[in-house]
């Protein structure tokens, strides 16, 4: 049987075309398993899982701690809230102490980019990335390339396009890397400013014209205007962001094709998109969400079956 | 066999006689059920619920959470400091998010009248009310009702005054319901500017003199003093309060009769009644309690039926 | 069979010779059973145990539950931030509310001394105290017994000295109620107004000097330096702490022999101990932890098999 060329998913970048194929092949299963009256299977008993969210999130670890229930693993939850971080305890001590009482697997959400690699280098255990500061969120990225592959019948030769801040968002790097694996044409739209410098040695074009962007791609991914990571205002405002990379039905419609358009969550209506493309028939939004839960139930799964009884 | 004639629990209101007679039939057994040494049975291994509390709660959420728990349910749990609302979504993005991960049934407490009923018009999902806002809070009107049928034998002819602050208590308007809907006979009996101008053409009598109340009724239900929903100061004190609406040893043992006292809970003791009352063999608040897991087991069982797979 | 000669563990106070053997002889068969690929057994599938946390708590909290999960048996979770108590009820209105729900076993971490004693007296429930303010934490001095026992063959007659704040450590007054209840030799090291004056009268010796601490014992227990429970400042500062009382690898390597480090967690590295010592082969901290979870399930399936159906 075929495995994963890793033991952690701290990024796409440290996976294979073929990883990608094993864990959406994977997924397959998990989503027929979902959609079954009985959601679950035992597979893993015998594994028990710590969601370590050092930042808030809704989606994200809702929709992790359903992929455990589903596969039967205990589950352990700890946020920082009321966690012993408070009280000085370094990173590596609060995880090995509960590593110490046999936990198998940690998945982590930390405001730190490299929290997770750096776990990984220092504490026996399977980690998952559940997205690290502006790094990266590689299940999302799986996800979102699965939701296209569903969409599209493959990923290979599409051209997709990522709307919004780059230079902050840990959803468009991991995007980036697991299109370009997967084959497909990726440019990115937004902000000069909130734009790297770096994108174009990654193989992206560059596009600030939203029209013209959507002319030229198959699949618009727009990203969530999260105020709360731009510490240094990049944009003059709000509003005049929605007026230049804001999608509304008009723009949608003034295309000559049905584009998909993709977003991750939660969604600001009216300011990245406009109530009326969120609930279109050409939005995968809820796809995306439901095709998350398979997406880790795939990820846990084929990371524990590397665990060293 | 018999069904309930809605498919959400929005409010008392909505249902019908025949729909409180068959959540009664179904929590007898579940409360055989939960006095077993094995607590639990496996009937709803197919169903995932959530908790989505908008809003503090000790003793409903943990009730919830044991009747889904006993019931063999899938749980995740969801609270509004630890969500994505603070981040400008909005409730059915959040709701159907929560759904698309394949969850059944939606428990929800939300500061706002109508927001179960809002939502159950915009997301595939059974929605039950755990308390919105001022408006209707089913399930507790349903275990104080139970719980008055379970010590008199019947509620139907029983006379009940519902004692405290009616205008902004949920627990009074849906004990009203659902009394008046079993034929019972109600009294409110508070300061005057805490009962709703509408209330008599809801069929129910005004009693503004606590003692002439009590030695009408053969059941007092005493609402907790709620300052956290009293904006606007609507009474000169608490003291002045208990002095005219608290229910003391003395006052029980004065009246001719011995009549049962409810509460719904948290109590302040010396504020509403004092200790001996609350404490007293008349008291059934503790019943109550107890009540209310079977209670919302029935709920959960009789919706979850009607889901179709 | 044997069983234990209480039905709640308030204090290791309480607790006999015997009642301490019985623990580590079940904990041996736990500890087993969690080094197994399948780390549950299905004992306690009739039990639910409320987790009540007044105080914040990372590792006992996840301790306990991890125990709780893997003797399968039912959970409710609840902390402070959430709870009534806020709303002005009583610690006994609070239980006795949660028990009615059908609660078999109350695991209570809380700021007053001596809240678990009274709540033992007041409510049908076992009580397991998981560390009432300055009073006891009794599952710690438990497994931190155990792993004496583990790394040195027996308790009995080895010599320990504990070092730290004592006046303000439920850990520190824990441990010297099972160490000397199993015969071991105990002397306490801190600051002298670090030293409650009862603390002779317990049968433990004092000494000030680290140095001549370490020369005379097997086994050193270093305690957290707890900013949080120091109200009035009793000590110059941290780092003159440090200077006095900290343990490094340069005074570990000194002694004439190799002695045994402990820390109940959190550490504050490079306060009461360094790294060095922190990760050196000599600490046992990573075991302590894991015992915790063996210890905790022995508690709570020796207590349970007391309860009455």
């Amino acid at each position: 049987m075929s495995e994963l060329s890793v033991n952690h998913l701290l990024g796409i970048k440290y996976l294979t075309a073929k990883d990608i194929d094993l864990i959406f092949k994977t997924a397959d299963h998990f989503k027929e398993v979902i959609n079954r009256p009985i959601k679950k299977v035992p597979s893993l008993r015998d594994i028990t899982i710590a969601n370590l969210f050092f930042e808030n999130s809704t989606r994200t670890r809702l929709s992790f701690e359903l992929a455990e229930k589903r596969l039967s693993a205990d589950i352990i939850n700890f946020s920082a809230g009321s966690s012993s971080v408070s009280k000085g305890e370094t990173l590596i001590d609060t995880v090995n102490n509960i590593l110490a009482m046999k936990v198998d697997m940690v998945v982590m959400r930390h405001p730190n980019p490299g929290a997770g690699i750096f776990l990984s280098k220092n504490v026996r255990a399977s980690i998952i990335n559940a997205g690290d500061g502006t790094h990266e969120h590689p299940t999302q990225a799986l996800l979102d390339s699965y939701s296209i592959r569903e969409k599209l019948g493959e990923v290979k030769g599409k051209k997709i396009v990522i709307v919004g801040d780059i230079l902050h968002s840990r959803v468009a790097l991991s995007n980036i890397f697991a299109l370009k694996l997967q084959g497909a044409e990726v440019k990115v739209c937004g902000p000069k400013t909130l734009i790297p410098k770096y994108i174009q040695s990654l193989g992206v074009g560059v596009e600030t014209n939203l029209i013209k962007a959507l002319e030229w791609c198959d699949v618009a991914n727009m990203l969530r205007v999260q105020n709360e990571r731009m510490e240094i205002s990049y944009f003059p405002s709000t509003r005049e962001y929605t007026q230049q990379f804001g999608l509304n039905k008009e723009i949608l419609n003034s295309l000559n094709k049905e584009i998909v358009v993709m977003h991750p969550g939660p969604i600001n209506r009216g300011v990245e998109i406009t109530s009326d493309v969120a609930d279109s028939k050409q939005a995968i939004i809820l796809d995306q969400v439901q095709n998350g839960v398979a997406i880790r139930m795939a990820v846990i799964y084929l990371l524990a079956s590397k665990i060293k009884p």
